[in-house]
């Protein structure tokens, strides 16, 4: 089977002037490596005709398809799409379907439709549209000698929908792609280089066409194991096997071998016990309470959370004593463990979760330095709380903290079901 | 004076596969920005010879200088180093002073020195070495007809120490860099095409040595000017002249001229003003809160928040009362009204902003489709409601919820202090 080669493209004067970060290429990689597809360059260029047609030369001479995102704006500024009309020496026209979604769009928000807005609906003639059912800018599919070219707009979220519900199934049904079987083990609570040293016999032994990659977040580690060959089948029974072999090795770490995240976890969890929470927050400033909201149908288990970031709330609100406070500060394990407490009865949940700390980058003393965290975590059977230490800016400091808050919780539950 | 012209090339199959993310070249076209070297392409290739000779060979037809990341360490895979040897016809010999230091680093950390690390100290021939005081890897300078080549390791606290003490004076010593300057207006609750007409006479009458960006995300629209030239004084000038004259344009639209974003602008409002504000959230579930205390020392006038997910939570909590939400629902003006007030009072703040609609992708009804985000605010002279619809995924609503409330926040601060 031949390998099929990709370039990521991204244009914008923003990227090359480095006033935003590119992910979209990043993102886009990984999505292709799912597939068998093999990225073999990245490339950022400006808003300028020249550049473009340029990139679009030299990559369609090294690959099979090039993605391009970007420059797909209303604005003057935004030419990707005259330009690919221009290389494939193809003229704009109106497509019906874009135009029609577009003025949907504008009606369904009460708003008037400009030229410009209608001008998003025009597309090169040979192309394939590709609909966007995230914003204006339609997504386009162009063919040459048997190489393609697919544009996307640049915002995030409009390009991830492209590529989930458009682009990846059109290029597995372009090319022939080899088969991949994946399997996700999501660990929380050990370091890379720990786990790696767990199963580094396991890893040794794992047969060629086998791949294990770390990827490493906030107090979590990610295991892909990727199979590589032609039968589905037999790749599945191989990489279960494998499986099978790892995970007794590293069972307590382990959330999720679904690709959920943490927060989908303790929320899959919560609803098979039939049980609640809560949260009660002060340095971590309302993120467990986001995390635990971004997950679809969370009003079942989750019934809401007190910010306490001045101690009048947490007196006021959660009932935590003013002589704890006083005596201990607001950064201690008394006023953590009240907090936790105070919230699980405010809320009338079976679990009550706190945290208290110094986000940074003030505040900081000797005794209590910056990162200094305290969590707490109230159930039916008691309340456990532990100190963290974690040394990154105040917004890392936040998103590890409610990370850990959330282990936290998830062993407790485990622990009171066993 | 000639425009000097830099590529960025970031080298590295975990850049290529996504298993990174690349923010090396952000930050290195951003600090060419600065100096006026204009970043006219970023690419990013494996850790393969034939690919960094190819990119090298490309970026010398077009750019004046290439910054290289990454393949400098002491391990197989990575060739950067003997790959850059055999472009510029040359052979690595050990340097004196890198060995000198590497030798010192091991000394200093009780280590032994092997021979891989041995070779680190090793540049080509003709390069001149730039010391790197984080690391055991050298930066090189290579010249060839007039143009540049620098490589720095990837490791980004070796690349930006690199680049802040040998690259970038020794680039402006080399080349003669232009003058630029750069003027930030952000907006909000305008749409980027209705901006753009608003101001298309002025934009179409900038001068040529002056260029508009646009850059949206959730409900705002970043713009950004630059001046290139010669004499900073007059660009100063002429840059201001232009701000003078589009600011009247746009001023309701207007949150910060100083790249702040929405939740520091109120921030810095409300620290002006000595004024307090909390939040009542229900469907953005604390992501207005997490907003506002990303920023440090916003604990002066955030007082906090509460997340009231069930009917009990509003009623309990924050006093919403049960005819309310029996008579209108949970998601309706008078009970968003009662959230903001009843959080003011709790909380005895100035402002109190609530939220509360259907995220979805769940829970819409014919008369309240998923998106449906009823805002309020309630402040010393009163309560403003709003309703908004957002027809994104769950997360996007949360967001823009998020930030359309601050923006309902902002324009109530700025009434009521006029």
């Amino acid at each position: 089977m031949k390998l099929i080669k990709a370039e990521v493209v991204t244009i914008g004067d923003e990227i090359l002037y480095g006033q935003i970060t590119d992910t979209n290429s990043q993102w886009i990689s990984t999505e292709l490596d799912k597939i068998g597809i093999n990225t073999i360059r990245k490339s950022s260029v400006g808003d300028a005709q020249e550049a473009i047609l340029q990139i679009f030369n030299e990559s369609f001479e090294r690959a099979d398809v090039i993605l391009v995102t970007g420059g797909l704006g209303p604005t003057k500024d935004d030419i990707t799409k005259k330009t690919i009309a221009q290389y494939f020496d193809d003229t704009l026209i109106i497509n019906e379907h874009a135009l029609a979604f577009i003025s949907d769009f504008f009606i369904k928000r009460g708003r008037e439709m400009t030229e410009l807005n209608r001008l998003q609906a025009t597309i090169p003639s040979k192309a394939k549209y590709l609909p966007n059912a995230m914003g204006t800018a339609p997504g386009m599919w162009m063919e040459k000698n048997g190489k393609v070219l697919i544009s996307m707009p640049g915002v995030p979220m409009e390009m991830k929908y492209l590529m989930e519900y458009e682009v990846i199934p059109a290029l597995q049904a372009y090319f022939e792609t080899p088969v991949i079987e994946h399997k996700i083990i999501r660990t929380i609570g050990i370091g890379e280089s720990f786990l790696a040293e767990t199963i580094s016999d396991w890893e040794d032994a794992l047969p060629q066409h086998i791949k294990l990659a770390y990827l490493p977040s906030f107090a979590q580690v990610k295991l892909r194991l990727s199979a590589f060959g032609t039968n589905r089948n037999q790749l599945q029974k191989e990489i279960n096997e494998q499986f099978d072999k790892v995970m007794p090795l590293i069972q307590p770490y382990v959330f999720s071998t679904n690709n959920e995240d943490i927060e989908a976890a303790i929320g899959r969890m919560l609803l098979e016990k039939k049980q609640t929470v809560a949260t009660a927050e002060s340095c971590t400033g309302g993120y467990i309470s986001h995390l635990i909201t971004t997950i679809p149908g969370c009003s079942v288990y989750f019934m809401g959370s007190v910010v306490s970031y001045s101690n009048e709330a947490k007196m006021n609100v959660l009932g935590v004593n003013k002589s704890t406070l006083d005596s201990f500060g607001a950064v201690s394990e008394e006023t953590v463990r009240e907090m936790a407490e105070g919230v699980r009865k405010v809320m009338k949940t079976d679990y009550g979760v706190a945290t208290s700390g110094i986000a940074g980058p003030d505040g900081g003393t000797e005794e209590k330095p910056v990162g200094t965290i305290w969590l707490a975590v109230a159930g039916p059977k008691g309340t456990h709380a532990v100190k963290v230490l974690s040394t990154k800016t105040r917004i890392v400091n936040i998103q590890y903290g409610a990370v850990v808050a959330l282990n936290l919780l998830r062993k407790q539950i485990i622990r009171d079901n066993s």
